[in-house]
């Protein structure tokens, strides 16, 4: 696949942003929300999961539906092939349940389960689809606006204008041979798990991921202690709400680093458009990351390969 | 601080899991269970939450109450010290709300503005005190007896024992001069993230903590595509429950990769058995590798040396 190719398919995002399907869900009647999914598809739901505070918003990562799930909870299955088999298993339990399924995905065992289905176009892998994955969150629970789509796009077309800064920071990743570790706080927090994986599928290379305050109750230890090892990690900060104590934080924790932290601005002047710009910056870095390595960022056959030799085990 | 000090502190566990204070909650009467605390305080949360499934017990580490959170949910405070800046922000914006404030802590500002108090001993660090954080979570909401609490004494008693292979597994971590990654599944899900904050305060270690499954979906890429990096890291396994589809994924995953897992199985007959005789398990480890680092698993100043710095900043 070529370069261009590439980008053609991470272009995309801004026919996604405008995807306006929505499940009718009248919120009022739930006790919560509840978004299962795994690894490209999953994020969605952890996303949303932040920035969705009127109810709890459970995110389910794994074979198992949580006990108190009934059917007072609106349940969404999220995955993009809809054979993903962690989400089928809860789908499973959640249809024993009597809990009607609500679902994202382009086809597979899950489109023909599910009560209400989102369906999504196909042919693209997990993770280029963030923007029809989390798009149909958004618009069932999210006020957006059609100005402020255009305005997210208008922003991430202005970003592939000027993409040259993000080849050098690029290039800097892959000179330093160090580990990425990025350190985010709120409003970003879920995104810094979404960086870390577009690392790990996009660049081939392993990335830690952790909120800042947290991170400093514990891993401050090692960082300044323990310096030789501190070395192999190069930080990149996703810089959140400024007005937050972590500010702060990060200021200090800078002066005590041996060496300066990357760091991360969005542009745009709502929690949407600032989210979306910095989806599009993460997925360009990591695969402009992956080019300077001479991997093929699209290439993730030894996850199917996965899959295919867990499906002989039953 | 002599090894034989360590020791008597992290055998002081036994008291702790006797410890049986707990709180008055009829919990019929709410939505759900909010647990806020930071590091080695709030790791008491994580573990509970993934112990209690009548109800969804929200975690929160930072400094945000999320907006949904009032009166209909039950509020549980967290802090050894009870003045974790985080935590009293939670705790501030919990008041503002009408929510009743529970707390587990040895004092601190959090004991003065408690509405219920759970008194816990004082001086110890708040990771060397696991105990007597999670305990009276455990006793509110989970039944637990006498004779349970007995066996889970008997089981921590048998494994100072039988310390040996530890401190050849601790040789071994230290001699691969690899950074840890702790994979796992259910029941020890949040038991792996334990783990790793114990690698960073005890050992003076980074250290990496996944869910096997969720980490299959996207990491699994340059765990077998960029092998010079994978290189970096000694894999280590926390057995969960064995009936799971994980334990296949397990064995897929060790025969493609180039070096065998280190895997950590529990001893004990019910799961809060198995649970603290790994906790326990975990201590000994990571304070041996502090110990053969030589470090002082017990130092953590620099952690002490950022609050002093935050409390300058207001």
């Amino acid at each position: 696949m070529t370069e261009d190719k590439f980008y053609e398919q991470l272009y995309s995002i801004k026919d996604q942003i405008k995807f306006g399907e929505s499940f009718h869900a009248n919120i009022k009647n739930f006790k919560g929300i509840v978004v299962a999914g795994m690894g490209g598809s999953g994020v969605s739901g952890r996303i949303f999961s932040e920035m969705y505070e009127d109810l709890p918003v459970i995110v389910v990562d794994s074979y198992n539906l949580p006990k108190f799930v009934n059917n007072e909870y609106f349940f969404i299955a999220v995955s993009y092939s809809g054979n993903t088999e962690e989400t089928l298993s809860v789908v499973g339990e959640a249809k024993r349940r009597g809990v009607t399924v609500n679902a994202i995905t382009s086809g597979g065992a899950l489109e023909k389960i599910a009560d209400n289905l989102i369906k999504i176009p196909s042919g693209l892998q997990p993770r280029e689809a963030i923007g029809y994955l989390l798009m149909p969150l958004i618009n069932t629970f999210i006020p957006v606006t059609y100005e402020e789509k255009q305005r997210m796009v208008n922003l991430i077309e202005e970003l592939e204008k000027g993409r040259s800064p993000l080849w050098q920071l690029a290039q800097k990743i892959v000179d330093s041979k160090k580990i990425p570790y990025i350190l985010s706080w709120e409003p970003f927090r879920a995104l810094s798990y979404r960086f870390k994986t577009q690392f790990n599928e996009n660049s081939k290379m392993f990335a830690l991921n952790h909120t800042l305050s947290e991170q400093n109750h514990n891993e401050l230890v090692p960082q300044l202690v323990n310096r030789g090892m501190a070395d192999k990690f190069i930080f990149i900060v996703i810089e959140g709400d400024s007005s937050s104590r972590n500010s702060r934080r990060l200021e200090i924790m800078e002066r005590k680093a041996d060496s300066p932290f990357i760091h991360l601005k969005a542009k745009g002047s709502t929690h949407m458009e600032r989210l979306f710009y910095l989806l599009h910056y993460i997925d360009i870095l990591t695969v402009e990351v992956g080019l300077r390595l001479s991997y093929n960022p699209e290439d993730v056959k030894v996850l199917e390969k996965l899959k295919e030799d867990l499906s002989k085990i039953e």
